[in-house]
Order: structure tokens, then sequence, then C-alpha cells
């Protein structure tokens, strides 16, 4: 029986008739669908935020539609779960995204069907908590529909790597879902590896972020360090980088934002205290990141301290970039937020630019004139997308706190680096 | 005055002329004498060890000469100064081994000579320990010899880079020495480079070690959590791998060894320790790492346990390399050793095999042979050697603990991964 509905399905993705529905049209859903429509597939994306909807299907393209309609998976032979899989205020991992957009699959869940979730999470959570959830909300047996992993390693303003020059890491819950999950990433992938059960998938992903965290908040330490003795970190990161073997580049900053860097860890940290394992390096890497924030903002009420209280009034700080990464106007876990949080508490008035992000908590993004660096008494760069006209802000003069190092070129006393 | 020195000095670098000394004839030493030799120097190696000097002289070569006499130094125009800096029981620096060699190249320093730091040390180490031992142990002004430090970068046994071709860092004290020690390792590096002072040349060094020290312990505490629920971690390491951006493979093993990457973190922590900043990562790292040995003896107690105390023998333990690194003979903080220590306390009888290591503690290395095998209870690969005969470790069907995942392709029920 099973071998059966295996043919049928590779037949479809081989003939690119299988038509894609992707659950979740976010940056991961938006870029996998591009690599899916590039491998000559019908897509139908599927989304609760309508505007995200209407703007797909404004575009008029016949194979790359959307709906907000669950039960438009049934035209589906492919399904990929793209939704967040974010933590709570307690760092504890929050599923209800992932397992509100599993029971809607569920409850329409056809035959031979391949799920395949791409969020990431931790290990055992595609077996434990999304499998019960397709097997026991549908009417399907198990062996009736095929369930991979494949986590998604989408880098959001990466100019290089895209989904289909990325190696994919494919997984499944049995030889044949691996096996149609690998053919079906193999016709607009170039190089798919599939490993041996689910677990080793997630626990990829996971590793790939931990590893990220764990470096990033190995230098923002070690510049805490380096600055006290006033040894120049960047420089020492260049010289480092010579270094042809076992060396990686990290650079200091206002911490790792997003939904995956300093979110898996503790995805990690949960799953890894149900076992009784003990994390002591993820655990350290993960409060220097919670704490990089406010250091930024204590190196701003320093400055301030020094020069604009003695003025009487509130300082006005500008934020530079409050996205999370450059290039992209995705504000998740965006240190940004939490520096402008910390800098409100202090007594500060906080404004911003963000060429990507135009609104926010009722805030507008400023154009970023002199007459608007004028207004400031401070001025913070915190993501440092290329479009910001720096020029405007180094003529100035005024105080300038440069978490990325973008304006390393101008040695000058008003420019201070974290 | 000073500029008049530097051209005598230029010039007889230049013309390969200038007589090099190293003070310490170690690894580090000796592939620093391999490199200056390609350029065509002479060098005077100097040791404390008769044998090694008696070795080198042994060659009969003309152009490599050793000595334990300090007074020559006299002869010679560069001095490159290659001791440990280790650390002391409570994993503090201890300098003890530099400052006598500084002190012997103090009472013999002349004017014009260039001394080059090369052992790896915390920020300031240099300016702090060493000048002021040069200038006032000497008759000179500091203005009358010059001072650089250049890390060495020496990763015993890599087949691929040498001293010659892994881009050398190079510091100076003054204009002057940073010129000069320029110029000389570019007379046998390909690629110098320059930095602004001996500080950020010292915190190079200790971020490359940082970064290995973290990353191993990472992995090794990753692997205790993928173990407890029975992910491969060397399959998750795999698979991550074949991300092209922002990851870099390490991998578990009994704890990192040598005199470099356990050390220079703890270097690191004293000196982070009087400026009162407070490296939780590289604390957590260090810790896990002091740990590992110990897990690892764990994890052959339970095996024993298991099989072999019912037997009513002190179980005999075989451990298959004991340096700290494959085909080195260094076992200087091997974790073999703790591994060891840790066997004998739990009542284990521990001998051990290591083509590269004939005598350790009043032991010899053992022959490994299948009567040899038979004659042990637990074998445990520590350092996975090139020239062991691994096929006789499998045969045997003992009860084995690889903690270098060298038996990979043997899947046996007898093999024990860590």
């Amino acid at each position: 029986m099973q071998q059966k509905t295996t043919s049928r399905l590779s037949k479809l993705i081989k003939s690119k008739k299988a038509k894609v529905g992707i659950v979740g049209m976010g940056y991961v859903g938006s870029a996998l669908a591009e690599a899916v429509k590039s491998g000559g597939f019908s897509i139908l994306g599927f989304d609760i935020d309508s505007e995200k909807v209407a703007k797909i299907n404004s575009l008029g393209k016949k194979n790359f539609q959307a709906t907000e309609n669950i039960k438009r998976l049934e035209e589906c032979d492919v399904i990929a779960i793209c939704v967040p899989t974010p933590v709570d205020e307690y760092n504890r991992p929050n599923f209800s995204i992932l397992t509100k957009a599993a029971s809607g699959i569920a409850a329409n869940l056809k035959k031979g069907q391949l799920v395949i979730l791409e969020s990431s999470v931790a290990p055992q959570t595609t077996r434990n908590l999304l499998y019960p959830i397709l097997a026991s909300g549908s009417q399907l047996k198990g062996s009736d529909f095929f369930l991979a992993f494949s986590p998604e390693r989408v880098d959001p303003g990466n100019g290089k790597f895209n989904v289909t020059n990325t190696p994919k890491v494919v997984s499944g819950i049995d030889e044949a879902s691996l096996k149609l999950a690998t053919l079906f990433y193999s016709s607009f992938v170039e190089k798919v590896y599939p490993v041996s059960s689910l677990e080793a998938a997630e626990m990829t992903k996971v590793l790939e972020n931990v590893f990220r965290l764990v470096n990033i908040s190995l230098i923002n330490e070690i510049n805490q360090f380096t600055k006290s003795i006033g040894i120049d970190i960047w420089e020492v990161i260049g010289a480092a980088s010579t270094k042809p073997f076992g060396f990686l580049a990290h650079y200091p900053g206002p911490g790792a934002g997003g939904d995956c860097i300093p979110v898996l860890p503790y995805h990690l940290l949960d799953a890894a205290a149900k076992t009784k394992v003990n994390l002591k390096v993820v655990e350290a890497a993960a409060a220097v990141n919670e704490a990089q924030p406010q250091k930024v903002a204590q190196k701003a009420v320093e400055v301030i301290n020094g020069k604009f209280v003695k003025n009487g009034h509130n300082p006005n700080v500008l934020l530079v970039g409050v996205s999370y990464k450059e290039e992209t106007a995705d504000i998740r876990q965006s240190p940004a937020l939490k520096i402008w949080k910390e800098l409100e508490k202090s007594g500060m008035n906080v404004s911003y630019h963000d060429p990507y992000v135009q609104n926010i908590n009722g805030y507008t993004s400023k154009k970023l004139t002199s007459k608007t660096v004028r207004e400031h008494d401070l001025i913070i760069i915190t993501t440092a997308h290329k479009k910001i006209p720096y020029r405007t802000l180094v003529r100035s003069k005024k105080p300038l706190i440069d978490t990325k190092n973008t304006l390393s070129k101008y040695r000058q006393p008003h420019i201070i680096r974290l």
C-alpha cells in the first residue's frame, strides 16, 4: 500500500506536477517559494496575514498564489511548514503557532501527502509534537502520509547563498518519507544531504545556531576585556583571521537577534534540562547575549551623563537601524528594541531611523537629515544597513556609539565604539 | 643613534648574515629553526636540556648548532624566545621559565640586538614583564635594543601548514622594532601581518586559542545531551559542516590538551580578573574542559562495573595514545594522563601504548599485540595516532572506549563511543 502511494508522489515530483503548499509566508516560506518556483512547481502559500496573501496574489502569477483558507491544502501534494517557533518571555519554547498550523494541516490531511517541517526545533519535536497532531487530528494512519524534517538555513541579506545553492539537510520519519523529501528538494537545491533520523537533522540546525550564539557572545565578552586595557578588538579579529586553520571570525555588536540564533539555544536548553544535562557554555553564552543590549544602554548613559544632563532636558537619542540584521526589515528579537527599552528606563527620549522599517510601536522612521541629527544628543548605530547616509552622521560631530564598527575609517573623537 | 643601529641590523638581515639565536628548542623553537634555516640564516639554538643540544650538534650542520651556554647570545643578532609559559596547579600563569630566560638574555644583551618573544602570553606581558627584565638586567637603554612580539602558530602534526606558509602576526615595542621584526620574518615567511601594538599581537594568539577551547568544550557538552537522547553527534557535525557559511566543525574527545589551547585561556582569565572583567563563556569552557577526562574515566567505570568487577581482580585498562595530540610525542596537559590518574583512583591497573612516547612516569609503552590486548579488560583510545594497529584492537572484541571516533567504520557492540 505504502509502496504504491510513494510511487504516485514520486511521479508527480519528477514531472513537476506536484503542487506545493507552503504554510507560513514569512522570510523562510518566501525564500523557499522562490526556490520551489525555480524548480518548476506550482505553489500555494498559506498565511493568516491577509496583507501578505493579498500581496502575493497581486503579483498575478499563475504558479504562485496564496490563501488564508487552510482547507485548500487538499489541492497540495507537498506541504512545507515554515512557521516561527519563538520563545516566551521566560525563554521557554512557544509552540503555539506550530501546533495551530499542525492542527489545521491535520484536519485537511489527505492520503499520500508529504508534510515537511522546515521550522527550527530541538530534537524530538517533529516526532513527539508534530507527528502525533498530524496522526491523531487526521483520519489517516501514520503510513498513509509522509513526514519529513528539513531545517531552513535562510540567511536574510546574504547575497551569495540562497535556498538553491545552500546544501539542504533532509530527514524522514521513515525510509519512504526520506526518499520523497530527498527527491523533492533535489529538484531545486544543488546539494541535498540526507541524514539518518529526524533528530539528527533537528540537532544539525540547533548546533549551527548554538555555534553562532556562543561565538558571538565569546567575542562580545572578550571585547569587554580588550576595551578595559585599550586593545582594538577589531584589529585583533583581523589578525586572527589570517590564521588559515582552526579560526572563524565573529564580531562584537549589540547582541545576536532574529528568530534563530538567540532562540534555538533556549530550545536546546529546554530539551537538555529534560534529560538533566547541564550545558554550561551554552547557558553562559545565552546570558552574555541577554545582557548585551544593556551594555550598550549603559554606554549611552555614560556618554550622556558626561555631556548633557546639565543642560536640564531629557536627552534625545536616535537609534540608527532597528531590524535585527543588516538589509532586512525583521525586528524579531532585535537588540535595538531592547536597547530602546533600556534607554527609556533611563529617562531618554528615543526616536529611530531605519530605511527598511517604516513604523514601529507607534513611532515612524525619521528622515536622516542634518536637521534630524541636530535635534538629538546621541546617535547609536545598532544596525548598519548599507542605505544609511553615514556621512551625515559623521559630519554632525554629535556623540555617536557605533556598535558595528561601521565608521572604522573615520577616526574621530565623537565616534565611540562598543 | 637608533636610526644608525636599525640600518646595521637591516643590512645583516637582508644579506642573510644575521645570526639567529633561538632560546628554547622545544617544538616551537625547532619549527622556527627549520623555517629560519630555509631563509638562509645561521642558527644557534639554546636549551638547558643537554640531550637536545647534543642531538642538534650531532647533525654536524655548520649553519645550525646548539649550546647550553647562554653567554654565546653575544654571537647573535636576532634572538627569538620560544620557551613555554605554562600554568601552575591552580591554573595561574607560571612565568618562571620565561623570566629565567629573560634574565639570561638581559645579562648578555648587546646594543642593536633584536629580541623577539614567540611564546604565548596574555596582553601586556611583553611590555610589563619581559621588557623591564631586559632593560634593567642589561646595561642598555630601551632604545639600544629592539623588542618584538610575534606569536607562534605552530600546529604540531599539521601536514599542510608550517611556519613558512602560515601568516605571521608581528608587533614591536616601537616603530624600529616592528620594522626589523617584519623584515626578519619576511625573509622566510610567505605572509607577514604587522599589527599596531604588542598587545594586539598578544591578544591575537589568545583569541585563537580561546576560540578553540570554547568550541571544543561546546561540542563536548553538546555531546552529553545528544548522547542522552541517542543522537549520533558525529553525524550531526558532518551535516552541519555542509553549511557553507557561519560554521566551523569541532569534534568531541577526551578534552583539549597541550601547552596552548587549555593554557592560554587561563592566562586570559588571570589578566581579565585584574581589570575586573568577568568572562563567563571562557570560564564555562575551561570548566567543561577540566571535567572532560573525568567523564571518560566515569564511562570506563561504567563499562568495567557492568562486566568485570565480579571477577574479583583489579581491572586492567590499556590507554592507547598518551600524547595530547595525534602524531606528536608531546604529553603536556594531555587528557590521557588525567584519565590515567582518575582510573587509578578507581582502583584500575593502567598501562599504555603510544608509538611516539616510549616511557612515562616509570612505565614503558606496551607492544600492541593480540596478547597485550587479551591481558586487559578495557581499552581506551585517547589519542588516535595513525600508526596504531587498530585492527588488532577491533578483532579482540574487548570493550573499547573510542574517544576520537577513530573506529567509526566498525559498528560493533564492544566499541563504545564517548
